[in-house]
């Protein structure tokens, strides 16, 4: 049995430079007993949207006292605060750049108690460009051996955090305003909406390029699309996506991550 | 020491989105004990002639109790079964896509037991998109810490599995008509031939092309070829490859995966 | 707690071919308690440079009592000689190919003790193509397990490996001569000259292409440039960088891995 937490990595390091693996490297040495769990290492390069979907859909899969160590940080080097966050068991490591933006909007997450870790984090010699090693593991590595993270650094208000414009979406004349946070392998294009949300049977979409409109229907496999259909399903990562059976939505609607989506409802095409 | 059997993963999810994390999750969770190790997450999407090939050649370098979590499933939320085969002491679980094709050819592996699993899967609140982390990986951790694969589905003829034309050579007009399953990283062309079938030392390969043809020499090494020679040879992983020295075979016989090859012997070139 | 020693795997093999997985499952059946820590998969097919660059650079970041897998091999089949190396503790594994001389040029490394494993290698029933997962793997875990480097080979001085011209820069007509060993997921170009190497505050870097020059401002950190400017600093990994503020310096100078740059000092603009 290990008595020490597992240890959950997402960053945009990719896997060919060696930082994942001295990132690895460095907590094996610091916690020997920890599990490291990769949510993914190839998020789009400084792609905060993207990881904060990654982390959202992800972390209720981990086990109930993982740590959750994010590095996606356009910042690294200039004055961004570190913070940590502590929600249900888990804990949760990150640069104030966002990125826990959609794990603490989502049901219940306003229990989340926030912390600045700044100074603690201006305790550890570090180089000046690889945060990620040589003050996230650490802090990392000492959440998962036991120490308690309201240890580690000053309660900080949630509303005090940098939000960004992708964390809710938001009606404007009539339409449900989303954003594409994520084109996956299959060209599945996941929108900035929860499935709980309640969407009528069929909805329309409209691309960011002027006149694009499609018709998208409300299924719940891609196998009740016809090939070439469009349609909008709740996925199996907490929020809606737009799909095509068998090919790419990603193609058939023109969308890439980033992009704006309008959702239009109950109108004739 | 662990109690359970190590999870071999055999996916086309990519290491880009967060589904191998989740699944790698999930397992951890339910089989804490069980070593991961991963195959490939990179078969080509709906892959499965990729797949059969990475499974073929891989599962006899694995742990002799190795339980092999295979999803590469062009069918997710249709009606396709669910198998589980038990061969030698290692289980194997994936959807009835031609995808335990090739280990289910190799001599020896009509011993193996073939279950239908499609009735215990479909006892679990799953997503309808991702049967992998949903169903596919409590099965796999049941089967790891210690439930027999007979218990969780009914024994199913070998003979009514789906079969797919690349998972034998055959003879057509003089020559052994073969299929290309996998390019590696290295450009060498793996073909749907095992390499305990007897070759002569020269064979002439036709590619699909029209009137492409090119005079292959059998060598052991492919430091045996000269710079730009193509060869065959029978290489790590237990099937034939085209290969050629230092550079790529796929780009010098003009071959893609899928590819169908017409091998000829001893004719005057 | 593991009797075994943790074992660093770094190889060009990719993550999509079976590769790593056989690797990795050949390890865990001969090494079961051994922890087994990727540096990268990713190396440049035969590309030495940049794998002794990600050997020296992760190195002093891993376990003390690491044993290190190195296969970047364009030799396989050849004669060429299987190398082991001690240093402070940690063993190293590679072929005779150059791999080891950014590890074994750096201060203190003349202590390491060297052996030719050839013969011992030559001992093992191998596949011909594919010596990490049939010589490697067997070597590295008789060393994880407790086997001393010198009873597996015979004693070299270090003066007779391969030793390649990205080893150490030197001096031509006045400017300092080096090498873009590897160029990351961020564009930034590390070059074949250690941090510990004294530059002046600003220096000016000559790409190969005719002509072209640019300045560069030695800085602490990337927020300390200037959009848009190039700089160079002591980055994370223990050698100087070529980099540009949120910017690809690789696009900004118009540098590939393998270039020549030459480093001018002191020298109006």
């Amino acid at each position: 049995m290990t008595a020490s937490s597992p240890i959950a990595l997402l960053t945009d390091f990719g896997l060919t430079d060696p930082y994942v693996g001295q990132l690895r490297a460095a907590l094996t040495r610091l916690a020997p007993q920890s599990n490291l769990l990769d949510i993914s290492h190839n998020v789009e390069p400084f792609g905060t949207g993207q990881a904060a979907f990654f982390l959202a859909a992800s972390a209720p899969h981990f086990p109930a006292d993982a740590v959750f160590l994010c590095v996606v940080d356009p910042g690294v080097g200039s004055g961004r605060a570190l913070i940590g966050a502590e929600l249900g068991g888990q804990r949760f490591l990150a640069p104030d750049s966002g990125l826990l933006g959609l794990l603490l909007s989502a049901p219940g997450a306003d229990a989340a108690r926030i912390y600045d870790l700044s100074a603690t984090a201006g305790t550890y010699q570090a180089s000046a460009t690889f945060h990620g090693r040589d003050i996230f593991a650490p802090l990392a590595a000492r959440l998962a051996t036991g120490e308690p993270l309201a240890a580690l650094g000053e309660a900080l208000d949630q509303s005090r955090l940098v939000k960004k414009p992708w964390a809710a979406p938001t009606m404007l004349d009539g339409a449900l305003l989303c954003h594409v946070l994520h084109v996956d392998r299959f060209g599945n294009c996941v929108l900035s909406l929860r499935q709980d949300h309640q969407l009528p049977a069929e909805v329309t979409g409209h691309s960011p390029s002027p006149g694009e409109r499609h018709r998208l229907r409300l299924v719940r496999t891609y196998a009740q699309l016809a090939p070439g259909e469009g349609g909008a399903l709740g996925g199996s990562q907490g929020f809606y996506e737009l799909a095509a059976n068998m090919g790419s939505a990603e193609r058939l609607l023109t969308l890439r991550p980033g992009d704006d989506v309008r959702l239009l409802f109950g109108e004739a095409f």
